[in-house]
């Protein structure tokens, strides 16, 4: 890994040479009240606080076009979207409000990949950017040390015309010890990823920037607005029991997994609770590699607990008391966590390479094997697809895990038609609820059928899904179906 | 690039060292009633043609699996299926016989990415392999040079357990000079794909294989059931037209384009047309590069005109006077064509890694974007996914590109949903029809549908689509939809 300058060793101060310190204030007032602004934060941590915030303030009839790769808290989520200053955004949300003003259409919303918003934002005429604002814990001529998370971060701030830079004081500066910082190169003539290990670096600890971009530098010492995660829920621990069936039957499988497994699970209370509770399986002697979006809580126990190899993934997503659990211990846990910009963390060749089993959870699901991870009833946007795509299309294995019921058993989460698509019948292996597990694998949708609604349907929804199936199957179709029967679950 | 054992050497013969000849229903009485076999073949050619004959006419009660990575011609497609001898079936099938059988669910079909089938066999538990029988157009101990196309071939060989070759000696044996055999490693040691340029050869002429597998090698001089395409429609020339400006600004627009442009279009008359419209295309001197799956007639017109830099594809899908063009000369094309397997030649990080701009034809595709290229009605399955998803997914910008309307405009393909989704709204980029073009990025869905109902619908439609968004905007919702009235458009 290369150092940041200027001595080419650790970072030890804040801030190097003579960079323009600015308020917020002043900062928000030099952008443009049409601006696109691409912004830092994944996983809910590591985004701008002071300028989003002097921004929601600003008297201006602000009309921003706003870009972040991932999650980011509610001085941008709740803050900014609630002053009204934000009429496009990409491409994640997660606030009541945000969810409420993209369903309402005052802010045009659009839900992008995590793997290619990058590319997108520079080369592929997504937005027209004109300022990055990042947060980081230090920053020089040219250079700055990212907090607690990459992002689409290094493209941002090559394809913006000007920078600002949130110096954030809390953010611990030893964070630069997770930091692998490798932006490919501009098409065609990028080269492959040299990346042959997880836990292996090939970049820098600091992302470059023209100097000449930098507007200014905000000092702040505002906390990231982390995630908090429920305790896991009985059908939480039934989920993890079957995936880590699933899983040990997996490993003796398949040669990929002879002396390791590649896992990656997805953001939220039920992803923490699984990364928790693998620390509960016999893995056998293999290495257990973590090749992921977010490190989630239940990730720290596993590398306490010695039971994790190393772990790749472009934040740290962690709860408050996650947060104080790594800041207490940054370069321990920098030994075997490494953090990359998205464009590699979830980068589908190397997903490929690495042959990930890639877990993640869904609104619902259908009897032939489509997800539906964005929009309830097919049309109300509830956060984002975020990295779901990139890890659902190009894992070996692929696991959607989710309880078969919501509010109490009241909602089928297995459905006979998903009415939006994010994940496709061609992408998905195995299906996991409390019920059990339903490998799909080499099945025809039909087939697929009779094994999800026998072996993940809630009890309370199984026959009447096995009556649909039972009608629809008279017709001559691969995929049969009755769509208005179908619109009748949502 | 390595050249064929045992010289070194060009391969100058047929047949090398004491191989056992056996004849093709001996080699199908050898492979057992309820076998898994791989075949080659992708784009209608370079697939096994004695021995699927032999097995369509074999007494035994046949309950095949048969996989093979792309479209296979009439003996597997037609014969082997119309004798009921496929019980189970993947991933892509063209004729109306191999329709109907999935679409009354006597073959459980199933239909994968043609990237990751060879993963998916190999290592992915997807089926449970036995039998591989390949085309050659030579064969010694323990390699062989394919024929006319590469697909899965190489995962396939190291998949079976036994192999037969089909020795085709109506293929010239100067294909030997197209090929490209490399097959990346078992995850999670698989190192990057070295590929920097589609032009560049990192692998050897012939697919290599353990001599204990192979059970026998089948002499055949059955020609490829190639493929027809009808002449290009006034819609397909106003289509290209339309495209042709789209990348005409598209070039000006991006630096990935500065020096050379990489393209990839789909199979069929459309995209045939589309390739053969490019050399009318103005490309300001820069280099234009194929990096897609499959090379048909319309680009050995480019590569004729001199027109076209390279051409990476995984089969040379041609009509047979497209094949008669290109056996007449094959060295002088293989000067810019190379034939690589599938999971090279349409890996999603190499797709990412040149830029491609991707241009994919469908059945149908929505108001907000979503596209249906496998099941009309979302019911009824056509031909497979093919490799469209692969370059949807990847591709730095996505085109979908149909006609607007069928049998002459009583059937719209824009319609307000699409029931069965294989790309989803996060997917594409652009759509064109004969009517224009929509560009879609950055917008909002509801924007998205606003534009492609004024761009791309047929004007006998765009009435009624609009009627459809205008009445479904006054939900709150960010994917306004009425299922019941979106269902009557099918």
């Amino acid at each position: 890994m290369t150092r940041a300058p200027p001595e080419g060793g650790p970072v030890e101060r804040r801030l190097y040479g003579d960079l323009p310190l600015v308020d917020a204030a002043d900062a928000a007032a030099g952008i443009a009240a049409d601006a696109t602004v691409l912004t830092s934060g994944f996983g809910s941590v590591g985004y701008p606080k002071a300028v989003p915030l002097a921004l929601a303030e600003d008297d201006r009839d602000l009309e921003l076009t706003v870009v972040h790769s991932g999650n980011v808290g509610e001085e941008i989520d709740v803050d900014l979207v609630e002053s009204g200053a934000i009429a496009r955004r990409f491409s994640y949300q997660f606030s009541s409000s945000a969810r409420a003003a993209s369903n309402r259409r005052e802010i045009a919303f659009s839900d992008r990949d995590a793997s290619s918003l990058g590319d997108e934002v520079q080369y592929g005429g997504l937005v027209d950017p004109d300022v990055a604002v990042v947060e980081a814990v230090a920053v020089g001529e040219g250079w700055f040390v990212p907090s607690t998370s990459l992002g689409q971060v290094p493209a941002f701030v090559d394809a913006a015309d000007e920078l600002v830079v949130e110096l954030n004081r809390t953010q611990p500066l030893e964070l630069q010890a997770l930091h692998d910082v490798y932006r490919p190169g501009k098409p065609p003539d990028r080269e492959p990823i040299p990346l042959t290990d997880p836990g292996e670096r090939i970049g820098t600890n600091h992302v470059s920037f023209d100097p000449g971009k930098l507007v200014g530098v905000v000092e702040t010492d505002i906390a990231d607005s982390t995630y908090t995660f429920r305790d896991p829920t009985d059908d939480d621990l039934a989920i993890a029991t079957n995936l880590g069936s699933f899983l040990a039957a997996e490993m003796e499988r398949s040669p990929v997994f002879d002396d390791a497994i590649h896992l990656q699970f997805g953001v939220g209370s039920l992803g923490n609770a699984l990364m928790g509770e693998l620390k509960e399986l016999d893995f056998g002697g293999r290495d257990v590699v973590y090749f992921g979006e977010l490190i989630q809580d239940g990730l720290l126990d596993m590398l306490d607990a010695g039971r994790l190899e190393c772990a790749s993934a472009t934040s740290m997503a962690l709860t408050e008391a996650g947060q104080e659990r790594l800041f207490a211990d940054v370069e321990r846990y920098a030994e075997e966590v490494v953090l990359r910009p998205a464009d590699v963390a979830n980068h589908p060749g190397l997903i490929d390479q690495f042959g990930v089993v890639g877990v993640n959870s869904a609104i619902e699901f259908d009897i032939y094997g489509n997800v539906n991870s964005t929009h309830v009833g097919g049309t109300r946007m509830i956060n984002g697809v975020g990295g779901s795509a990139d890890f659902n299309r190009n894992s070996l294995v692929t696991v959607c895990a989710l309880p078969s019921s919501l509010k109490g058993g009241d909602v089928s989460r297995v459905v006979p038609m998903t009415f939006h698509v994010d994940h496709t019948e061609h992408d998905v292996d195995v299906f996991v609820t409390e019920q059990g597990v339903a490998d799909v694998r080499g099945l025809s949708p039909v087939e697929r059928a009779e094994l999800i609604i026998e072996n993940c349907a809630h009890p309370s929804f199984a026959d009447d899904l096995w009556a649909y199936l039972d009608d629809v199957r008279e017709q001559d179709s691969h995929v049969p179906h009755d769509v208005e029967r179908a619109a009748a679950w949502q």
